[in-house]
């Protein structure tokens, strides 16, 4: 009898955004997978085991938990943010497709959270109004020259871009690098964000024009939009800036 | 002195995926502004005030409640999902930017939610494991041939879609015409995820292949994401079918 496999998304860090449903989670299983500072937001209970990995490790993780819930344990893969974005639960399912025939019996729960880019755009406004799209600009997983053709293509064609995995010290120069392209395509006016750890102590949020956005702003913690043509900057005395991306399209726009 | 104005997404309607931190602002708030089934999913005390209004009236329904909040009043506009996704956020920016400066001094707080396509891809699997786009599907607030131009853009690209407001009564034929611009683009055995009212008692999920596809097994309530060549299913004995997006792309890939 095999047991349950929940993959589940903390959010962003603040626990005020952790969902009762990746709460109650945690309180049905009995071990723990993950990225060491993800399970550190976890309260755990005597008896409830931590299996701490690198950051890395995803797909020996993903396997080491499906082992571990096919022998019959209830068990907890925990992501930051939301699972299924640029986390774990892809990792889980991949390791299932390649894996044995059991792991397919396992009682799989995937428990969404509130990604990044969603906790970002809160705190400055509504850059995400409109269409938008999401990448990883970590070239770890796919081909740098797919990166690129993938900002030209949303850039042109309106989307705001949330970038995941902006920078990091194995890859220092894409960030630069993807701020090189889109100035060749989206106005220098074009509101860039850089969302710094939304929601915790060392939240940190600024908003640069395209024309003077520097990768030195970024760090492995922050979730960088860039906006559309279409995003505009609303300036309040006393007040924060507001960033938003309006709902409508006028006719007479490309 | 102006009051708060809180912008909120509840959830897809799973009580268990609305965040304690979207409770805190019901709980602080004294009246309440929304599409009325959204505001029924609020749990009110005596003396709360509902505003209920059509779910079309999005840019009226913000200026009432800025309106109220600048006169000292804790407000509380209630999206769905998350509010920053084709919801009350950008609606609420918009009526600051073209409203009185007095706007500008209401102190708003956007509260994330999860949005319907983190609940529909947790519910089965992991389809936007990769790089993915949200479009609206909507042609109210912009141009048909814009969202033409970016469907073609993205699926050429490799992105993973998710089409919000895929079809209505007033719209029945935009999510066929998306399709058949797909078809042209992407293989016949791309998956597509029909996930309606993830999360409630009423929820239904299903997948078909892209050439098999029809619009009309998707409603309001339905969330559309569509693979990318890379997205696979796994067939699971006695367990529904996982659909994901595997992390890495092939150095071989287009």
């Amino acid at each position: 009898m095999s047991g349950r496999l929940y993959v589940i998304g903390t959010g962003p860090g603040n626990p005020a955004q952790t969902t009762p449903e990746a709460l109650a989670a945690v309180a049905d299983a009995t071990e723990f997978f993950g990225y060491g500072p993800y399970l550190d937001r976890l309260t755990l209970r005597a008896g409830q085991i931590r299996h701490a990995s690198d950051n890395r490790e995803e797909l020996d993780r993903a396997k080491a938990a499906l082992q571990r819930a096919a022998t019959g344990a209830n068990v907890c893969v925990v992501s930051g943010g939301d699972p299924g974005v640029f986390a774990m639960a892809a990792a889980v399912c991949e390791a299932i497709d390649h894996g044995p025939e059991e792991w397919c019996a396992i009682d799989l729960v995937v428990v969404p959270g509130i990604t990044a880019m969603l906790a970002v755009a809160a705190r400055i406004g509504a850059p995400l109004g409109h269409d938008f799209c999401a990448i990883s600009l970590s070239d770890n997983l796919k081909p740098w020259p797919i990166i690129e053709i993938r900002l030209r293509a949303v850039a042109e064609a309106g989307f705001v871009i949330a970038l995941y995995n902006p920078i990091s010290k194995a890859r220092p120069w894409q960030l630069g690098a993807a701020f090189e392209i889109l100035r060749a395509i989206l106005p220098a006016d074009t509101p860039v964000i850089f969302g710094r750890a939304a929601g915790r102590p060392d939240e940190r949020m600024a908003v640069a024009r395209l024309a003077d956005a520097e990768a030195s702003q970024a760090d492995m913690a922050t979730c960088v939009i860039i906006g559309s043509a279409e995003t505009r900057v609303i300036a309040r005395k006393g007040r924060a800036d507001l960033v938003y991306t309006p709902r409508f399209i006028r006719e007479d726009a490309k």
